[in-house]
């Protein structure tokens, strides 16, 4: 446990300020590239460079089971997380495909499914146990298996993607994981279960009626203080928002910036920025998902994400669609002219 | 004005069904990639492909200047319409950074700027006049102008434009335009001025007032009834405006879609439904601009745009930004594994 102790490492206030000025100098009424541009000076403070880049992008989809499955909390059956982990591999997944879109490097990993990735090629296989106990009765996790989930992430950023990887991206797969990523929010942020409940991949009202009883009890059962995120993780968390979590910490502590994608990873997100401040400045949101809660989360964490699309897919998808905005930005503060190289009066 | 008549070619119905039907069989919970199948679906139906195609876009920037400019309705001199013209030619613009990083064809067309574009490579010079009449004192253009204005989009069209484009793209140039835009907006949907009238390039409150009564003033000395567009654009608009309506209308007869910019190009594909009402279903929507008006005209429209980023610059611009969600869009359309093929359980 302790490098979630060491410190993220700084975002360059230099180059910040030197970007924001280069801004201001391109051809365009200062503002008019509305969040483009602060997408841009964010990631030139985060990349200590005037002009980042975004050229190497490393994608990492988490994968775990829940015990709360078991409740009947989720429209699809378990066996879909495996099913779903051999569907990125074999490049059929929505996030195979934009990943092979947007050119960026696509890694999955297995954090602890209830059933074996044995036969799949390319998963890496950093399994904490087979699947989490069923938090509506028991803990999900012991502490040691926490630890063990958080240094997922921190061995992924470490030892599987890419040393010069100038963007993380974190994505997730886990049948039942909404009902994990509610109850940790509702745990964190002292929300009531029906405010933050959503219809997961699809359930109708009833089943969403059932998931929050479910989540209610499970919050009755373990009572973790507010404050204690590990506590709250251990609870009610799942391995793969666990791995997450230490994922944005052990990139931010490499000064590589992460784009979260939808409530799941936002939840991980949360639980990360509790155990370091300092986190969220590595942190671009990229969509605000369709699943209720998520925009609740958002606003506590005081962040507008780039998109809106009404997506509820997971697995990275919404930071994938998200990607060409960011290089949109990112092009556009390095390549425009200045009023003085174009000779535009520049209305002041 | 004959071939405004002409009715737009017919969406396929049955591609919009086919295309539907495979979207939920793909390896996803049914609707999790939200406003992206929408816009698979409906591009199947507008290409009449099951699989639709964004290799061959037309990004068309149509620029004019306004007489109303003399009035003091905008941050920037009138100058900087051709000065930003020279700067689109020459690559140094946002549109040129932005088309040039998604492979789309640039045209710069002058639709009637005050200033000479003689001296500017690549410009197509369709100027029906030195900029329109300052309307805040007389009609802006007569009967014969807008529908020459008109007649330019057309030309853009089917002389401009390659033959194979799968996407039209209109962007315009021309400063004092979100006055032109706003007065129209105001007179075709009875929207009082202070509901619409926003900072364009950026005006300070005081600035924005003054822009305000110039609009009301003008539009309390012509006076149109709003059910007559020609008689709006006449007294109000704008060359740039009124040639975009005709882009759209013309596109739209060849079978093109066209994808709206921000508020300007919502006016004009607000003038272009109300001439022709079945182009509405040509259009896609990229986002909702931070001028303030734009948010009742998409609403007044029914539409939602795919993005909204807090951008106000114009030019195409937001539209360009788009391009790669709607890329996205499509090659999940196109790539993804059906739950047969992948072998995934749907969950019914």
């Amino acid at each position: 446990m302790q490098w979630v102790e060491d410190q993220c490492k700084a975002v360059d206030e230099q180059i910040i300020a030197k970007a924001s000025a280069h801004q201001n100098s391109l051809t365009k009424p200062p503002g008019s590239l509305g969040m483009l541009e602060e997408s841009a000076i964010r990631l030139a403070g985060m990349q200590g460079m005037l002009k980042p880049q975004l050229d190497k992008i490393a994608i990492a989809i988490f994968a775990a089971d829940h015990g709360v499955a078991a409740e009947g909390v989720s429209a699809f059956p378990q066996a879909v997380t495996v099913e779903m982990v051999k569907n990125f591999a074999r490049g059929g997944a929505a996030i195979s495909v934009l990943a092979n879109l947007h050119g960026a490097a696509l890694h999955i990993i297995n954090a602890g499914t209830a059933n074996s990735v044995k036969d799949i090629h390319d998963v890496v296989d950093f399994s904490v146990a087979k699947g989490t106990q069923n938090f509506s009765k028991q803990p999900a996790m012991t502490q040691d298996q926490c630890l063990e989930a958080l240094a997922v992430g921190q061995r992924v950023i470490n030892e599987v993607i890419s040393d010069d990887t100038q963007l993380f991206v974190g994505g997730e797969m886990g049948i039942a994981n909404t009902s994990s990523a509610t109850a940790i929010c509702c745990a964190l942020l002292n929300y009531k279960v029906g405010e933050l409940v959503g219809a997961g991949t699809g359930l109708d009202n009833a089943s969403i009626e059932h998931k929050a009883q479910v989540i209610e009890s499970a919050l009755n059962l373990h009572n973790v203080e507010s404050t204690k995120s590990i506590d709250v993780l251990c609870a009610v968390g799942g391995f793969e928002i666990a791995a997450l979590a230490g994922a944005y910490i052990a990139a931010a502590q490499r000064g590589i910036p992460s784009l979260v994608d939808g409530f799941i990873t936002t939840a991980a997100a949360l639980v990360a920025c509790r155990l370091r401040p300092e986190l969220k400045s590595w942190l671009l949101f990229s969509h605000q998902s369709a699943e209720k809660g998520h925009r609740l989360v958002l606003e506590h964490l005081g962040v507008r994400p780039l998109l809106s699309l009404d997506m509820r897919l997971g697995e990275a998808s919404g930071a994938a669609v998200c990607l060409p905005i960011i290089d949109s930005a990112l092009a556009l503060h390095a390549n425009m002219a200045t009023f003085e190289e174009a000779q535009v009066q520049d209305g002041t």
